[in-house]
């Protein structure tokens, strides 16, 4: 298997886990240790294995949360480590999200998840295309 | 110097050619060739370097683009990458944001940057921090 197949399997793993709502599987996904990172669509930074893995024991237990279906996966992997850009349609609504990856004892493991709206609607600030400026 | 001072160095690099609107500065930090993506705010992702660099000299060649400060940078590597997570404040309202970096030929680059807003107000889908739960 490719570095860019197997990253994208590690990728699709986490989205299976999330739909499941397997938690221990989605735990298993993520790297030891605290130099994990991730940021939930509005949320700040959660930094370490503590608060992030913590994150995802609370939106797993909610029995209301949203499914995600996972679209339009793009895998650039640069030797120990890749990202995954791509499409959460989270009920029914975009959100552009970046999943990073590092090999560590030969498994891809999850570093970084970050998730983040995208402008539907166009504001003074904003470009031809309805997107923010920064 | 340590890998975590030296990223945060590059971290810190690419704010001060933003605010200085130092194009040519700020397009040497990111990585050559097409192995690097970047989220704006509410923006779909960005992929391979025309799309990222050309949305950058877009942005700098605003005249009215924000002020950004970074805030709270902290740092997290791991062999030859590494990421900053940090607090964008853009004119006055803060985004979270992470910045992904690969040592190349020595020099660490800039394959990722991702900054999503923080929601300041509670809507039904909310938890009781007023994030969304996804």
């Amino acid at each position: 298997m490719s570095d860019e197949s197997a990253i994208m399997a590690a990728n699709a793993a986490f989205y299976a886990a999330f739909a499941a709502g397997d938690f221990a599987a989605l735990a298993a996904l993520w790297a030891d240790g605290d130099g994990i990172s991730c940021i939930h669509p509005g949320w700040p930074a959660l930094v370490g294995r503590a608060a992030v893995i913590g994150s995802w024991r609370d939106i797993l237990s909610n029995p209301a949360r949203p499914q995600i279906v996972c679209a339009e996966p793009h895998a650039i992997v640069d030797r120990d480590h890749g990202h995954v850009v791509c499409i959460e349609v989270v009920d029914g609504t975009p959100l552009a999200a970046a999943n990073h990856f590092a090999r560590i004892g030969g498994v891809w493991r999850m570093v970084h998840h970050q998730s983040s709206a995208i402008a539907q609607l166009a504001s003074p600030h904003d470009d031809a295309d309805g997107h923010s400026l920064h």
